[in-house]
């Protein structure tokens, strides 16, 4: 390994030969060969071992095109009868094949004759086989997305990639259409300079944490809510912080599960549309959650995922504009656009944007220029909005689609479903088998148990009705309806 | 606040009409306005304190349309005498205007009337006035980036945005084309199931720093280099870890820097290029730098930042390949393609694969499906490696025009370049006189003292030279060389 006793010369050329559309390229690849005069071997020893090295250790692949043994020989200022010899040596191994016109190549069938073995692959993630309809919760429709607008919107961000904002907390153009949209669509008024754009739900809240506990100097302690959105629940966990689970009902989180000693750093909830009950917290409970919140010095983390999908009633105000001073509104666009753009925002409190500001200059933007440009162009031509206002048609129709199907049921009780693409069906039958039973009819649902933080006290289902077209929505109920039906103790 | 006691009824209708190019569409927005049989304050008094409370919060802005006083009357279940007379009150006070065929609407002179103050704006960031001409180290040239391929790549994954990868580490296309990009560009074998996408080589090195911290239970110890790229020498204190400067000189990392008892959980690594000085690594520093890390437990984090683009001479093996059982590689497109898509990659040890993966699923994927998709388009086409080949071209040139430009200046001494974007310029003269005096000339560049952790033993300037076309970059090197001259001590 001495490589520094080496003399090494300019690179030999490796030609890889590319197939691109019609046109074929050659391409030129730096790849180390070299010569050292007072190395014992021979000189064609020398290169063939190298050669071969690169072969086994995988740099050079079955199919890859060797320079002439003139180049070779011309670059590394050797004999062509050094090179000759040692491109000869590893023909006779059965590592290079030479053919009439396409010069020298790996050995396309190596496999089989010298077993190649690089680095060990660690073992592949199981995943199960995919259901034939996916009823996970959360997921919107998509299928109408790529209108003129969206196209529109992404041709020219591609065309004219933007540089990354000045602004660690996110382009100005996309923090003002935000801004805006949570005007129109949520009736929260917040300045765009409040705004910092995530690249979702979840990375935001890690956003916040790190903030948080680099400040405490300590691991936090976050209070969830049991039953609450799964996926949130497990980044403070995730990233070493202690939970402490609290009490929710229909009407949202129980004020008196809240420690009356405080002791806890921040509290994730979700006023608008508890997950999966669909509750909506009462202003009495708010007024206790936002008193008790700043007698202890605690953050409040909204978690506004789809309430501009609300179907019934008016929104409830968002807490963060009743308490903005200890509320960090968190929002996403997976559920009103795509989770395919990984993009989301913060509204954070006036306290909260130098720090965040600074912790972003550290540590970049977490969304891609080119990923706010097109958004905000999207944004700023109102489509959104329109496409918010189709798609709660959509839902609340396969809302009613749920009811229709799943109400009830024998040995099953249909939560109310208030808002968002998920409904939630209580039952008596085995979860495990119920579960079991919708993926054997090529169905996946989600167990209502997973939803707690310990054990459960209700089990059943949780059927996202989104992502699917109505025929497919409505075969997919049929079929979980069936198995409810099938399992429920109650039949003989 | 007794919002449990109000009888709430169906939304009442603001529109707001959206210019969207020739088509003018009314947008319905849901607005909560209520009324209340019980409240004392007449009808019409409860809904004008109601709309003028939206209004001075900012949840109606100037130019907003209202509905007809017919449909909020029939919504709320009132005489339409009552709205009118509300809709009266506050023309008459100067919030509404009333224009005939045009209906009612918020008056776009209300700012003088009646100033609307929501929460206040944290106080905005200061940037300075961007240069002319910006000289930052790093910024490729983007200017040719946007060609058919790539705006096909762009187009097709906007046109069907791909669903979240299934597997956490990333999309495994992508994955097996920046496999394949390292095997011909870098001469690196790396499966791709070791391969871990990112948002850039931040937020990786971010990842990696949560993720040992999280088995430790504690922060870190984490070694940079110093003098070395600031940027991700600052991801570690950001994140709350402590760092320790470690020397650097012409030829990388020193050994004897490093601390003989251990102690430090990893070191931040440039073997391949040093930033800023450009010098490689020799085998004998990498030996005793991976010798030291297997026997103190340390991981190896080696910024591989712009490898791809080196100018001279062979490119020593990846610290990566030759221990890759310590050693994460730390990747990003941002010098081959473009800072604005944000996208990196780590390459793992095999120990490192599951649990990263278990992180990723609980806290998601940092980069959009989208943009994961149509960067596997566009690197399975072959155009990244075309473009890398072009590019090295084009930056050689640029570097010979920073040799003739500024080699031999008086009180000057130029750094050899043998890679990257940046040359490094030690100066006799005050360095913040120079970065003053550049700026004056509108030539944005870097003090060289800002790339040590503590106190610099060499003062001068970082200039990069990749973003620019010829005649603009002519011209800043130009202008820089004269304020050189001018500031320098050994000019009478």
């Amino acid at each position: 390994m001495a490589y520094s006793k080496i003399q090494i010369r300019p690179v030999a050329l490796v030609h890889i030969r590319a197939q691109t559309g019609r046109v074929r390229r050659d391409l030129v690849i730096p790849l180390p060969l070299e010569v050292d005069r007072e190395d014992p071997r021979r000189l064609p020893v020398q290169l063939a071992d190298q050669i071969r090295a690169l072969i086994t250790s995988g740099r050079l692949r079955p199919g890859d095109h060797l320079p002439s043994s003139r180049q070779v020989a011309g670059r590394l200022g050797l004999s062509r009868g050094s090179v000759t010899a040692a491109f000869d040596q590893l023909q006779a191994e059965g590592y290079l094949v030479a053919a009439h016109g396409s010069g020298t190549s790996v050995n396309r069938r190596l496999d089989g004759l010298h077993p190649v073995t690089p680095m060990p692959s660690p073992p592949p993630r199981r995943h199960g086989r995919p259901p034939l309809v996916d009823l996970s919760p959360g997921l919107p429709d998509v299928s109408s997305l790529a209108d003129s607008v969206w196209r529109g919107a992404w041709r020219e961000a591609a065309a004219r990639p933007p540089d990354a904002p000045e602004d660690p907390l996110g382009m100005p153009s996309l923090r003002a259409q935000i801004a805006e949209h949570l005007r129109q669509m949520r009736g929260l008024v917040a300045a765009p300079e409040r705004i910092a754009v995530t690249s979702g739900a979840r990375q935001g809240l890690g956003e916040l944490l790190g903030l948080w506990s680099r400040t405490a100097g300590a691991p936090l302690s976050v209070g969830v809510e049991s039953p609450g959105y799964p996926s949130l629940r497990r980044v403070p966990s995730a990233l070493g912080h202690r939970t402490v689970d609290l009490a929710t009902d229909g009407r949202g989180l129980r004020p008196d599960s809240l420690p009356a000693g405080g002791g806890v750093d921040a509290v994730l909830v979700t006023p608008s549309h508890q997950y999966p009950y669909g509750g909506s917290l009462s202003a009495e409970r708010r007024l206790a959650l936002t008193t008790w919140a700043g007698g202890h010095g605690c953050w409040l983390v909204e978690d506004d995922f789809d309430s501009e999908l609300r179907h019934v009633g008016n929104p409830l105000p968002a807490l963060a504009a009743t308490a903005p001073g200890v509320t960090v509104l968190l929002g996403t666009f997976s559920s009103v656009l795509s989770p395919s753009v990984a993009c989301g925002y913060l509204v954070l409190p006036p306290e909260l944007v130098t720090p965040m500001a600074d912790r972003r200059e550290a540590m970049g933007q977490p969304v891609a220029p080119l990923v706010q440009g097109a958004l905000a162009r999207y944004l700023a031509s109102g489509a959104l909005r329109r496409r918010t206002q189709r798609m709660r048609q959509v839902y609340r129709r396969r809302r009613r689609m749920v009811v229709e199907a799943l109400d009830g049921l024998p040995g099953a009780r249909l939560h109310p479903i208030d808002g968002g693409l998920a409904a939630v069906l209580v039952c008596r039958a085995d979860e495990r088998e119920l579960v079991a039973g919708c993926a054997g009819a090529g169905i996946g649902v989600t167990p209502l148990s997973s939803y707690w933080g310990g054990q459960g006290t209700e089990h059943g289902l949780v059927l996202g009705f989104g992502a699917h077209d109505d025929a497919t929505l409505a075969e997919a109920l049929r079929r979980v309806a069936s198995v409810v039906s099938e399992l429920s103790p109650s039949n003989p």
